[in-house]
């Protein structure tokens, strides 16, 4: 921090000695204003956040307030010309994004996931952000690079459009999510979004990684198999890992016996810790800690919740519903000043607008391919409908997780191939954020998939009306047809129902103090999710 | 963080852009590994701590305990050279100190604060705060420059040994009190030692700076009248504004009518960033956070938080609880840590001891000559006795506030002299922490103030015992003696007392729901403090 403070002021050279005293002060300050501005954002977001879902304002979600809040008083520092002190204060450091802002998000998705809709659509989640997000990576990549081929647009290397293809599939979850919760939709749709929209930033980050790599090394022999084998590598690695942190802090939380009164404050001290120690073990090993710590999190509330005491429960699930709460409007904020101060390069409008135009189309290609494969697999009562597809192929809209990204690669990328790719990147954030974020409450009611009684809508689930119809059923039925591709993916189908059978009979009751009968856990009424607090 | 970092890579030259994304990786899991090892230590701690207090062991209280980790695995990271990369993890920044770790621990300072003891002695405990930590700079100043002049140790200008002086005026809170709340000792010493060691703290950084704008300057003329007036001015201003924002609160959650239930998560978040606002707030203005965020806590806790729903007072409770243990246990580790790994001269033994020499005399004439003072003003009833004088000046340990402003005179001050204070403070921290806090319990002890009946144990308060003994009495039977000091003196006391009937009559009414009638508040059961949740 003092390094930094001493690079950020240059003039500040060798007498430093003698005006440093003054000069620590005047820094302090200068982040005492810098910080204040951004405790008064945050403020402004949650209470205008309030009045608009108050007053039922559907095109004006609370991340798209936040970032206009960002964006408006960016500007107006810009203007103002306010000291570079304090500006250096807003700069979106890609550092503090992944190591500090994002972990409670995404931990939080996993903390408050219903098990049961997530895991009977866990094939088509796996699908989706894996496969879906390879496919949109590479449509989106090759477009680029034929775009540029075409003087279309900017012409980047074709690695460098591969890394632009990835980092642009990463899809956020939280805007779009925090609006299917307000309406009530569907739980499978819901489960579909949300798997998808998680799991993917992960992909989108290790297929990043790898295509920087082999632009590095430049050995373009076996990239296709490499980049599988490296990612394969990286999420079961951090899956294990993921998980493993999470049964550990269940066994440590079952035999320590701090559960008794008087401990509560040590109790939840090393509960909160435990999700960051998977992500910080999980980036410490090179693996992926987004990956790790959404495992750690439905480890940790499956299993080692139950081993809390009831007044450490009630406190644990507040405090990472406000910590994440708080992170999630920081960032919507955050990058909104940043956008407004960064120096962008618009000559390109042409890249922008071809690139919104492909990742369209490749989110297309994504979601049409995937469902299409999913559906071979099941059964014709559990198919993906159209209107799923299509509400699933809309929601797609990106966030601060391509943001990180795009900055990143600024750094990564030769001189203005970096900043044409993050001014792109920028521009689609702001525009999906806006456009999809205050349009989706119009297209789930256009779409009827609001309050959809098909099978159980979210709402109504809300209210503790238990529907049984998401248990994974068994396949039998279902083995008459037999090609390559519907026998992988109902392995993973097979693993959920599987799974059901063995968390009852052993997990639960090594794990947990309950003996294995009561299944409540997966029956419990429905995400008190992501803004869970705010709203019911 | 990212300037942080390219920084702290000096070989990673200008052909970075080819190098940078696997730079990037790497340091992403250097930063991993960093906080993966902080994270495993702050548990360490916790865990042992808990052992420890478990089997009353007092001889090693826990902040020792986070000390002597810190400064092992700091030794072992240096022998077994450690990735520099991995290294700057573990820097002690003062920023991050100032602006992170330090504003919930004195936030919970104030928010745990027993309101009757602490404003019964309020005017003992500004005297010891301000004039006391006054005298002991000037003392210690004074003392190391003619050690200086007679060569007994290294020579430092006037001015460098009055910021020495100021520094290592700045006495610990956290050790020693955790011990009294163990032991239960008397609820005067206690609020004595708690007030002195929170509000000293304020004093210390305000002197330090000024001596520092000093030595700017060089305008040695009216630098006496300068120190006082600049004093002053920050802290009535950090006081208005702390107790400002804190009754802003009060009023913003009587009227916003957030209390219904489903609001619990909004209630919370705009809850916890007014703390963070008041530091901000004061620091941005040039004045002191930590005086003002003190006060918001107080009157946080007295009034805006009886304007909550009674699920978020649980929660915000706990909250602030969890966040200042873990920031508190954080510091000590993190000094441990830095301790090993910095640069030391250790050729100055001689000023060492000198200094440890000076400081202890230092305390002796704040301690005495303060307590003489207050005492003149006192009834006969209400005397300090001579056993609470010694162990308010046994209790003087110096922690994580000398230490951050002796790494800040490393920069502020030439080569050489700040290295030697940093040096100084740094074995005066650790001997002081380890030594006094060890054995104040075998002090408390043999200074029977143990369990003290005289005038109401803090451990029979605990138990719900309420001692109304604590209420400022009238004063109107000591208005015979009527020197100066006695005079001013009294005026604390007397607004004291008219503060209670103003608060019953007028404060509570306006800024909480309640009327005015109960004053439950102040007879809670006292200190849910610092380490509250752990013991009872």
């Amino acid at each position: 921090m003092e390094q930094l403070l001493q690079v950020s002021t240059p003039d500040h050279g060798d007498n430093s000695s003698s005006a440093a005293g003054g000069q620590t002060g005047k820094e302090q300050q200068a982040a005492g204003v810098g910080i204040l501005l951004q405790i008064m954002m945050l403020v402004l977001s949650f209470v205008l956040g309030h009045v608009l879902r108050r007053h039922k304002v559907y095109y004006l979600p609370e991340a798209s307030a936040s970032l206009l809040i960002g964006l408006l008083v960016g500007g107006l520092a810009n203007v103002s010309d306010t000291e570079t002190s304090i500006r250096t204060w807003f700069n979106f450091h890609e550092e503090f994004f992944f190591l500090f802002l994002l972990p409670p998000i995404i931990f939080q998705s996993g903390f408050s996931l219903a098990p049961k809709p997530f895991f009977s659509n866990f094939g088509a989640i796996v699908t989706f952000a894996i496969f879906g997000t390879f496919i949109a990576s590479v449509v989106t990549g090759v477009l680029v690079y034929l775009g540029g081929l075409m003087f279309l647009m900017y012409k980047l290397p074709f690695v460098e459009c591969l890394m632009f293809g990835a980092l642009i599939s990463a899809t956020d979850p939280v805007t779009v999510l925090s609006i299917f919760q307000e309406l009530g939709t569907d739980v499978n749709l819901y489960a579909l979004v949300f798997g998808e929209s998680v799991l993917n930033d992960a992909m989108a980050i290790s297929l990043y990684r790898t295509m920087s790599l082999v632009r590095q090394n430049a050995s373009s022999t076996q990239n296709f198999l490499m980049v599988i084998v490296r990612f394969l590598e990286t999420f079961v690695g951090s899956l294990s890992a993921g998980v493993g942190v999470g049964f550990t802090s269940a066994l440590l939380f079952k035999y320590a016996g701090l559960d008794i009164d008087n401990l509560q404050n040590l109790e939840c001290c090393l509960f909160v810790l435990f999700p960051y120690f998977s992500y910080m073990l999980a980036e410490g090993l090179g693996l992926s800690g987004i990956v790790s710590i959404l495992f750690t999190g439905i480890v940790m509330k499956h299993y080692t919740y139950s081993n809390l005491s009831e007044n450490s429960q009630r406190f644990v699930s507040a405090f990472f519903d406000l910590i994440s709460s708080l992170a999630e409007t920081f960032v919507f904020i955050y990058m909104g000043f940043d956008i407004a101060m960064e120096q962008h390069s618009w000559s390109h409008v042409g890249f922008i607008f071809f690139s919104i135009l492909f990742i369209v189309v490749a989110r297309a290609a994504n979601v049409f391919s995937c469902a299409y494969l999913v559906n071979l697999a099941r059964p014709a009562t559990r198919k993906i409908p159209a209107k799923h597809q299509k509400a699933l192929w809309y929601s797609g809209l990106r966030g601060a997780m391509a943001f990180a990204l795009a900055l990143q690669s600024v750094h990564d990328l030769p001189e203005g191939h970096g900043q044409t790719i993050f001014t792109a990147t920028t521009a689609i954030v702001v525009l999906t954020v806006l456009l999809i974020g205050g349009s989706t409450g119009t297209m789930l009611e256009a779409l009827q998939v609001v309050g959809d009684a098909h099978d159980g809508s979210l709402g109504e689930n809300l209210e503790g009306n238990h529907n049984h119809s998401y248990v994974a059923p068994s396949y039998d039925e279902d083995s008459s047809s037999g090609n390559k591709f519907r026998m992988k993916l109902k392995e993973f189908h097979r693993s959920a129902a599987s799974f059901t059978a063995l968390d009852k009979n052993y997990l639960t009751p090594f794990f947990t103090s309950q003996n294995g009968d009561e299944d409540d856990d997966f029956d419990e009424p429905m995400p008190s999710s992501r803004r869970g607090g705010f709203e019911h």
